[in-house]
């Protein structure tokens, strides 16, 4: 099979690292972003020779045309743009019938992962959740999914942001209790690396059990006195959100 | 060296793990807990013949009596208990002079680490953090700690206390997190090992860059058309944290 021609719109931290991925068994054959220094950065790194910053120059030979953009422009692109080839944004929330104007041949590539500037990124770790307007607008993703993730998946619109909002609780929401963890330890001159080995069990256990089940610590005990403690040793943000989680962990447990 | 002779006070999810994992090397002479069935429960899985409910029958010749029992508790027992041995509790959270009745040589033996009633502990994983009330009893509280673990720490009542507060956030609202993001899924009929690739890496990265550096997601993008859309899935409590937890998220960065 020849090699697919992929265009890339886009040059955040999801078109970047997909690109990137995407480059080993694909042909990127452009990169489009609206800011052209960003389109060129991303081309060059990309071996790419073609980068734009304009629609209406989009090559129109391409076999996908993906669009890693902020969700707030996939519609707006998609209507701008020439029904040719497969068009797939990579959004977790935004509807496939977003991409009417391809209604024909469109689809749904969601790389269901944190991507960050500063991190590479193991597509062996990264899963795919993939839709399509129809069989064959499916297949053509699912080849492309397939080169750089051994992780694809269907799910339509409404399975994906389904998917997009426990990741945000797992993912966005996790990282951002590491964060106050990290502000109080530095604040001690501590490093969170100290707490590597309870973080790394946290994780295993709901591996085997429900992490209703695996839930401890002192609003788990409904112990008053060491949440008033910690309270007090809290300001700001930190302490409000140990105040409203620790209340609302009692109230699920109350019960038990 | 002999073995240390160790009186167990308590009988909930830290006495068992402790107790079983010091067995190993050193004698478990007694198990107390107010419970009678739960000591000689405890007891019994340790091959230990001595459990009893009563301070008065507490042995006078115990190297070491371990108090892992509730926060509350400790201060109470250890006013309780006549003046033999080193006296030592469990708490990330209460201070080494509560223990004044046994001030001339008390300690804590904390360890941080989550333990759940169902789930195997390593202790390889499971730091050791001690404080002793002179170098004696702090060797004395070493020499046991390392039989267990290979991670052995001191820290003063003050830094216990800071290490446990940022458990709180790293640990149990992780976890917690975690359990909105299991309702969520389950209630569409998918599984929370669907995002174990992004547990793993939104962990990992955390290994090389900050947190606060490492944030993702549509609060650290102030994509309110994303948060308003995921606001309207939600309800309850799960509703409630990710509007508060985007607010705080957003102001954090949004200098940045």
């Amino acid at each position: 099979m020849s090699r697919q021609r992929i265009a890339i719109l886009g040059s955040g931290n999801v078109a970047t690292h997909l690109s990137r991925a995407l480059s080993q068994t694909a042909d990127i054959v452009q990169v489009y972003s609206r800011d052209i220094t960003h389109a060129r950065m991303l081309a060059d790194a990309l071996h790419c020779p073609n980068a734009t910053d304009s629609l209406a120059n989009l090559v129109t030979d391409a076999d996908i045309y993906l669009m890693a953009v902020s969700d707030d422009a996939i519609e707006q692109i998609a209507a701008a743009t020439p029904d040719t080839g497969i068009w797939a944004h990579t959004s977790g929330s935004i509807a496939l019938d977003v991409l009417k104007k391809h209604k024909s041949r469109c689809g749904v590539f969601y790389p269901l992962q944190t991507f960050s500037r500063t991190t590479e990124v193991d597509f062996n770790r990264v899963p795919i959740f993939l839709e399509g307007s129809d069989p064959a607008t499916a297949e053509a993703l699912h080849t492309l999914a397939r080169q750089i993730s051994p992780i694809v998946n269907s799910a339509d619109s409404r399975r994906r942001r389904v998917l997009h909002v426990a990741a945000v609780f797992a993912c966005n929401f996790t990282n951002f209790m590491l964060t106050q963890a990290d502000d109080i330890l530095r604040a001690e001159g501590l490093d969170l690396s100290i707490l590597t080995p309870l973080l790394e069990v946290t994780l295993d256990k709901v591996r085997h059990i429900a992490p209703a089940e695996a839930q401890t610590g002192p609003a788990r005990r409904a112990d008053y006195g060491v949440i008033e403690a910690h309270k007090h040793m809290l300001s700001g943000d930190a302490a409000d959100i140990y105040d409203s989680l620790s209340k609302k962990i009692i109230k699920r447990y109350e019960q038990n």
